[in-house]
């Protein structure tokens, strides 16, 4: 059956457009070349602007790749890219393509300039190291950003008036297809990195207010580590309805838990000597003022439970406020596990550190009392996997 | 000369990708069908999933929008959307769209039933309604994303078949591109939000930090938005090459400019009396502190110069480093003004404030000893307009 080129490309434009990662998008033109035009092999050589030069991004062929992708890597004075950067071939061709019998038919005129022939020789010469039978420029405003090149058809004969014009017209869309995928890639890259600075600058500020209390070096990246380890099982489980960033959230509420400490006297904080009962119950404060110090910050009302409540205790008897079991949010009872076991594996003003194995046992003595069962019980699991 | 309709889809299509702003595609794409297929007025009406209903988002005509646009909000039992959106127009006219004269010709039949007659009697008074002489649906994956409608032609002749197929090719890509835009508009609202965040996640541990040190409430504050006034005026005056994200860089800066008081005990800190030179010298660890607290962002580099110079003197004569006029950066310069600025306009441990009047006269006067000149004269200009 015929193809409808037409058609092929219509269907070829709305599918690339809808790819917006550069090179999967790379991979899918090569792939249609090879199908609908039915060639041996095709590639594509991509600008790239770090390298100044345009690299052989994809190459495929029946038996995989075809030209080794190391091999073609072409700066600007490639001839074949001059050729097209400058807009040579329009001149001296002028079909937005050059096929090697166009090539060779030009080299036996009489009418042209040695230089001419010169260069002309170099195009075809860098075509025989593609092993191509044509070239497409494909050009975005102007600026030379890919070559698409193919070989033999598989049925060996020549490539046909309408088969080159379906892959002029697919050059044009590709460059449109190319550089909206760049542009989606790079919000996307710039929103990563913007999570990252967000995290990061959070983590160096906690890690400052953290230094205040001298007994609680590392404290806060290990309960954020073990927080969110046993955040994570828990959406693996899927037994509980949890909000769709959840996991940031409890970042962010793992990272911050003890931030209201930064309200408390330093004579309070670093007390040789056991705490009053005044000056205990100015220390149970900090989830409070930690709950205070966020609360502007309307994206993190999830996380400022975590902080607001993290001292709680699953019969009631926490504080701030006495919440019981199924009151307690999720985010603060995992951070309250984290928090519970990371304190007694270390040590602390007035108590030496207990073992790990101890500490697990204690952290199961005390569920359903002081720990979420539930919570607890994903806690066990992890330790018992070695990753506690 | 008659417009090659092929070649017109074809441009259109690749402009509109480019587009990536939902209002100006969709204003785009109606100048387009105005211009081409040269009729009195166009529309769209555009799926609006917050509101259940297709909404009328463009109109216009020759003399400015031609149905008014509070006018068409169409819900899902809306006789025209139902007619697209359940396929209906499939079954009974099959052409992908639906024209005023087609319709009427149908309700002539014999052949059809009376409910079918309503269905088309009721899209026809929709019709009536948005003065088009013909709809053509727009779909993403099936799901009905906008209709596309026109009125009359200028020349008063019913539209050409090569006009219709047009049309219809026009909404396939304008759904493809509506859904680009919108999806870099979705990119580009999370890169917004996520930059709102962050400096509001830094702004609250900012000002708990802050309310460590009981004499400067609202310090760091007022003093982000003086740096800021002046930072945006530097960038103005284009007086120096600045770095492509200066003034983010200068709002984390002066945000967290004191953020190493932290590390300052609070006996030095709120210390009545005044401080001994060994306290003094304790203090003024202050500015290195904060650098070493920030220096893992290496995002944030050229903030953490701000932080870590902002007590250089032009002179020399300031700390950590005694750097002179040439080698304080910029960003540090631009926080020493509004630091001192606002230190001098509010009440300290053992002085008064002295009035704003007083205190410019004092920054004119250190200018180019204490203060960087270029930086005293933005500020002096900026007072002189009074926004300071």
């Amino acid at each position: 059956m015929a193809i409808d080129y037409k058609r092929e490309l219509e269907i070829a434009a709305k599918s690339m457009i809808l790819v917006h990662e550069p090179d999967t998008l790379i991979r899918m033109i090569v792939r249609l070349m090879v199908q609908k035009v039915k060639v041996i092999h095709a590639g594509i050589l991509l600008h790239d602007e770090q390298r100044n030069s345009y690299i052989l991004r994809v190459s495929r062929g029946p038996t995989g790749t075809k030209v080794p992708s190391e091999f073609a890597r072409m700066d600007y004075n490639n001839p074949l890219i001059r050729f097209f950067k400058e807009r040579i071939d329009k001149e001296l061709l002028g079909d937005g393509y050059v096929t090697l019998r166009e090539a060779k038919h030009f080299l036996r005129k009489t009418t042209i300039s040695a230089e001419e022939k010169d260069i002309v020789k170099a195009v075809l010469h860098q075509m025989e190291i593609l092993d191509a039978t044509v070239c497409i420029p494909s050009y975005f405003q102007n600026e030379l950003l890919g070559v698409l090149f193919m070989g033999k058809k598989k049925n060996g004969r020549e490539l046909q008036r309408k088969e080159l014009d379906f892959l002029v017209a697919l050059a044009h869309d590709v460059a449109m297809a190319i550089r909206n995928a760049r542009l989606f890639k790079q919000l996307q890259t710039e929103l990563y990195k913007r999570k990252q600075l967000f995290i990061n600058t959070t983590i160096a500020l906690a890690a400052a207010i953290e230094a205040k209390d001298h007994y609680t070096l590392g404290h806060t990246q290990r309960v954020t580590d073990l927080s969110l380890k046993i955040g994570k099982r828990l959406i693996k489980l899927q037994e509980e309805r949890l909000s769709e960033n959840f996991l940031e959230q409890l970042h962010m509420a793992a990272l911050l838990h003890d931030v209201g400490k930064i309200g408390i006297p330093e004579s309070i904080l670093n007390k040789e000597g056991p705490l009053t009962n005044e000056e205990k119950k100015r220390m149970q404060l900090h989830p409070v003022i930690g709950a205070n110090i966020l609360q502007p910050i309307k994206e993190l009302e999830e996380a400022i439970l975590g902080v607001k409540y993290h001292h709680e205790r699953y019969d009631g008897k926490g504080y701030p406020e006495g919440l019981n079991n199924g009151k307690i949010p999720l985010i603060a009872a995992i951070i309250a596990v984290a928090d519970t076991f990371d304190a007694m594996t270390t040590d602390r003003q007035y108590r030496a550190a207990i073992s790990k194995k101890e500490a697990i046992q204690e952290i199961q003595r005390v569920s359903g009392q002081q720990l979420h069962p539930q919570i607890v019980s994903i806690f066990l699991q992890l330790s018992k996997e070695g990753k506690v």
